[in-house]
């Protein structure tokens, strides 16, 4: 029986992970939660699955929650709070596999403690290995924890790499759905608008991360975070366009030979599958190889997708860079997302926050999280510096 | 060092081989070589690899090689023939490593008594998994020997294996390209001409496989390897037709990941991949994951294919059933070639044989060979009992 503490639970892996619990019962179980603010999914959580430990975005939240679990007689469930309440959830000595699911630089401590408690950790959060992937790989190797990824990409690198040894790996290839304007013309790109961006071909998701596929920083952040875990140098970690996103990723050994994992693309499969290693359990999830029809490949063009190129430039230079890299996209989405920065600002605003970014290496949490607010202040200041952006912007702003 | 005996050295994987040697002779060193009938390349052979031992087809063959070897200053290699001489080159102590491409049951004898003597056997020749497998199979378990295939669809297999245990495996998939007909009317397969059938859209091959890719006999003598090497019944070992043969073949695991092997068509590959087992070897053969373009996958017909159904049929039954498969598709591929049966009679001859084929497991290589013959006196019979061969193969007759 493997206990499980989920962070991030009320989001959609952990959502994911609990309907797997649900269906192994007799191989999972919830030891502790981390819910953040959706304090009505959290209330059915400790109902369903009584956790010894929850924890709250904050103190007022956590103490409506004792409120309201003692007023549905729910009792035995301590109620925690704050970056220490998810760091206790993800430490709990009873606890076996820690689901890393905090969207953002929020999860990184209690992530990092985790590993350091030798929790073995199911990555789902992409900053963990972008922002503070050097250190949380260099503890991990400390205490000989393994970080299982749970996303597609990742998941799929980690499969085929059993293929053989990590010496004998000679570049990985990352697949990418090329986004809603993989066939676009470059000239129409100053145009692109807000909901022509959100529109994915093939995977719904939040709105940074589908902004994120349409510039292919996306790709970009899982360039970074194949580096991280996969020790290697972004010079062997490549992209191939794949549009169909049914072949997930690719390991290229020396002698030639590539493997490649396809599945259905349903996020319970790379949980399943770090949650059970280094066995594989039985599930419904079926794909038949002689229906899926056509596979297409082709190489990413660097010049309609800037934000691939400034993220090898990020993974080469590593630390502050990659840290700039993740945080001055999230400023820039955002703006974007609030039509006050054409589309093709976003990359420009990176590369000008990368630009002003001071060489680097974070040694603790403390430090990658104040250079991650450094960078966002940068970034903020430099959405105002475009040339661009004066004359566009201003029709959108109120 | 790995020491190689190359049974069927003047053929094209033997070739391929001897090249791989060359390229590292670091490796691998040549002890032994199976050469056939022809003589010029095996004195070549002599000349350039110095084998302990040789062995040509027959007695006379044999004493043409020595005297040549003797008028060439070459001394220190033994010389010997037949079936006897195979199996000496297949056992020789200092042998590692045994490559089995002997063409036809030919090769069984030698393959067999390598294993037997504890050799790891890289396995090219079809007949030995297809008439012996059972024998040769349980022999290795006994012996605790490798065999590892040569051919590109079990070679995928077998990488794509190491992504899980053997329980694991819910089914595996091979690839086919599906050959010339692939999309022709039922109604033309009456006309079909041998050379029609003799362009094959991918490979170039001999003769015999390259009918066998036009009737998808071949791809039926490959699901019967499989369930063989892979431990699987033929419900679990299906078929995907994929034109481009760029994916060699793939394995489906009980969670739901499919894993498949890409790399270029080049049989140094898998042969490669089999000497070197289980470490990888840095080889020059690349495949650009970005620029491969368009894969297609769709399901076989069994209807213009019916070949395949025979083939289930036979792994299913086992034992007779597989020799007579594999002897009587020669009989009427051979038949097909003289323009003495239509291409459509090869399945009719197939089944024929089948029918009239009495259950059962040889319990050695003589008995094998002892029905391999049956099958084949019976197929020639059958040759004569179509109803359509009256009328279709009078015109061609001399």
């Amino acid at each position: 029986m493997k206990r499980i503490a989920i962070l991030g639970s009320t989001g959609s892996i952990g959502q994911s992970t609990l309907s797997i619990v649900e269906n192994f019962p007799e191989r999972y179980s919830v030891a502790s939660l981390a819910a953040g603010r959706n304090l009505n999914v959290a209330l059915e959580q400790c109902r369903r699955w009584r956790p010894s430990v929850v924890s709250m975005a904050d103190e007022a939240l956590a103490d409506t929650l004792k409120t309201r679990l003692a007023a549905a007689g729910i009792t035995g469930i301590e109620v925690v709070h704050g970056t220490r309440g998810t760091i206790e959830v993800a430490t709990l000595p009873d606890v076996d596999f820690v689901v890393s699911a905090i969207v953002g630089v929020s999860g990184l401590e209690a992530t990092y403690a985790a590993v350091r408690a030798g929790k073995t950790v199911g990555l789902a959060n992409k900053e963990c290995l972008v922002a503070a992937g050097e250190l949380i790989i260099a503890e991990a190797h400390r205490n000989n924890v393994a970080l299982l990824p749970i996303d597609s990409e990742h998941n799929a690198i980690h499969q085929c790499m059993r293929g053989g040894r990590t010496e004998e790996v000679r570049q990985i290839w990352l697949t990418a759905s090329g986004g809603p304007f993989r066939t676009k013309p470059l000239s129409e790109f100053a145009n692109i608008t807000v909901a022509e961006a959100l529109k994915h071909p093939t995977w719904v998701m939040g709105r940074r991360i589908t902004i994120d596929s349409a510039t292919m920083l996306n790709k970009g952040l899982e360039i970074i975070e194949a580096c991280r875990l996969f020790d290697l140098p972004p010079s062997q970690v490549k992209v191939t366009i794949h549009p169909q996103s049914t072949i997930h990723s690719l390991v290229e050994f020396i002698d030639g030979s590539i493997l490649a994992q396809l599945s259905v693309t349903d996020m319970r499969l790379p949980i399943l599958y770090a949650l059970s290693y280094p066995e594989r359990v039985a599930s419904d999830l079926t794909f038949d190889m002689a229906k899926i029809g056509q596979l297409d490949f082709s190489p990413p063009d660097f010049e309609r997708f800037p934000c691939l190129r400034l993220a090898y430039e990020a993974a080469e230079a590593g630390g502050n860079h990659c840290i700039a890299l993740n945080a001055a996209d999230e400023v820039a989405v955002a703006a974007f997302l609030q039509e006050q920065i054409p589309f093709v600002d976003i990359p420009r605003t990176i590369e000008r926050v990368l630009e002003l970014t001071p060489p680097g290496h974070p040694a603790t949490i403390a430090e990658v999280l104040e250079q991650d607010q450094l960078a966002r202040e940068v970034a903020h200041q430099s959405l105002g510096d475009q040339p661009q952006l004066q004359s566009f912007s201003r029709p959108f702003r109120q």
